[in-house]
């Protein structure tokens, strides 16, 4: 049947691989990667993309090769896969808490790592001046802000100026900026919020010397905040069905698609992939209609999910797949997709390239 | 901050294996298995776990020594795992399609695995017969049938009765028997199927051995199938929120609870966890409010996530929980969570017992 098994490159990933397998286009990641760094040059930012999009230490190290200052992190365990993979100048953009954290916290701080991690309450920087003590060496503090997102960060500027003054008053700390992450549709709030601070900053004779503003989305209007000095964007080495619907990339920009067969189509408008929530995730992308986009058939819609059957809803398709077809996918969100499995496939077009591990993959600790 | 910390077991838990940590008490889960065998037990019905929920051979193992008849997985590598770790009988109630899964098919069959897989299409039925050729054995095969789930399994008494016929006539397949898994609220439509389908295979001599029914939901109906012989259950071992809002369990009945620890207080009304929808995914639960019920704050509500955050809505609690607390959630749908990280922690009642390893996460494939 092979009229029924797909493309080349699909009949290739499913007889090396076996599907569903998570596949990434390397022409396309250069080029995202390169065009995130023009935009930054471009704006006069530093970038320091995210790595919870890749979890590769490998991209990350593409990344910095192509211009990157350094990295961002989610999680300890995260900024340790990718410390060992020879990656340096982590910013954890998160809260770390809790005795187990600052002890690993300690750990890289004392191997040399030029890490920062950041926080928006009291609890926090306690334990980081408890980790600079059990270091003894220095370590640089963010203060997340939060200028509308409802997410970490504190809300107002004079909790920002407090917190920052709290970082500096202990020994073994050093206030080094701030961390943004402005909702697309509150610049101007963001900005003011901003001025707030650096104002009250130096009131107390404090500077931020960083000032990192974050997301894809973003994207399309850095250099909007006045003063910032540096951008974190995760999902543009990859893209994916949410940041098209926002406008961030096209199809073409996709780097990523999950490639899955078709194993049954139980009645005329219905097909089942091999690729459920287990792989596709159940994200919504932010209200998307259905799961993913399938390149081969974009009339059909992945309309639910099993754990491990993607429901095809084939009505609306001239063309319909057959049992034994091997179509790619673009999901909804890409970052939680990635961190599913424990390799990335690699192409370059239509040519198979081998396979590169998600190394932290599953480091939510 | 000890009184910002939670119970003595969660500080345990946060400071031995920092958080979030997936969390199972293996008292509840041996209770748990017991049930679920004397279900079946009382209802004259051959059981056989679903591996799905807990992805771990040890658990398997532990199913199977309490009386289970053999396992049921979804995936190959799912079986490879279970086989590798000395489980034999294993039902694979999947279409398994393409020449990289027959070859592992094959060699799982030649190394004298007892493996069953199903099939709802010829083109599995064929790829079969190619595996049982190349293993040089003979495989047992069942129909999967569709009573009304709208999911895998054909969808007419007459296209069950067509493909056991299409097995029974290739040389190196048998034709085993049937798989259902009937929706809760249709049992007479699924008894009427199954009635019509062993009447036909008589007709052509042929026999159902097995008829193997599914689900946790089904367990409070056990039996309502009359020629059914064993029954597949794999959420029942740890059960969640979802299997709590149908009737299947109680909280007392939840053997897996994600320790998570509050990072951020932003406002009074907010808070911040540890565990976003890398942890406990984006899972609705089939339409649950919130994505978890936390056992110490039930008023919470988990209200949305990012990767790495959950945000919490604290309005409707009279108590709130700290910056540094550590609470443990009850998930929406544990099958998926289990399948985000790399070991669970186990501990029965108050003690830290030590983890195990979730030996088949992430095997898609």
């Amino acid at each position: 049947m092979p009229e029924a098994q797909g493309s080349p490159l699909a009949r290739a990933i499913a007889t090396t691989y076996g599907t569903p397998a998570v596949v990434v286009d390397l022409d396309i990641v250069e080029r995202n990667i390169e065009r995130l760094q023009v935009a930054c040059d471009t704006a006069g930012l530093a970038n320091r993309p995210h790595i919870k999009t890749h979890k590769s230490p490998v991209l990350a190290a593409l990344q910095r090769d192509k211009g990157a200052k350094g990295i961002t992190c989610q999680k300890l365990g995260e900024a340790e896969v990718m410390a060992a993979g020879g990656l340096d100048d982590i910013l954890i953009s998160y809260n770390l808490i809790g005795e187990e954290k600052m002890a690993r916290l300690a750990r890289l701080v004392r191997e040399g790592v030029n890490i920062r991690p950041c926080a928006d309450n009291p609890v926090a920087v306690d334990g980081y001046a408890d980790a600079a003590r059990a270091a003894e060496r220095t370590l640089g503090v963010l203060v997340e802000c939060d200028t509308g997102r409802e997410r970490a960060g504190v809300e107002t500027p004079g909790e920002a100026i407090e917190l920052a003054r709290r970082i500096a008053g202990h020994q073994g700390l050093r206030f080094d900026g701030l961390l943004l992450y402005a909702p697309e549709n509150k610049m101007p709030e963001s900005q003011a919020f901003l001025d707030a601070v650096q104002a009250g900053l130096a009131e107390h004779g404090l500077e931020a010397k960083i000032v990192s503003t974050g997301g894809t989305p973003n994207l399309r209007q850095l250099g909007a905040i006045t003063g910032a000095t540096e951008h974190r964007s995760g999902t543009s080495i990859f893209n994916d069905r949410m940041m098209m619907a926002c406008g961030a990339a096209t199809l073409a920009d996709c780097a990523l698609a999950v490639y899955a067969t078709v194993v049954s189509r139980a009645g005329p408008d219905r097909g089942i992939l091999d690729s459920g929530s287990k792989t596709l995730t159940a994200d919504p992308g932010g209200g998307l209609d259905g799961y993913g986009l399938i390149r081969e058939y974009p009339q059909a819609r992945i309309k639910g999910f099993a754990e491990e059957h993607g429901m095809l809803d084939l009505g609306a398709c001239d063309r319909k797949p057959a049992i034994g077809e091997t179509v790619s996918i673009v999901p909804n969100h890409v970052c939680v997709v990635v961190n599913m499995v424990d390799q990335l496939v690699t192409v370059r077009g239509n040519e198979l390239v081998g396979p590169i591990p998600v190394a932290a993959r599953g480091k939510i600790v």
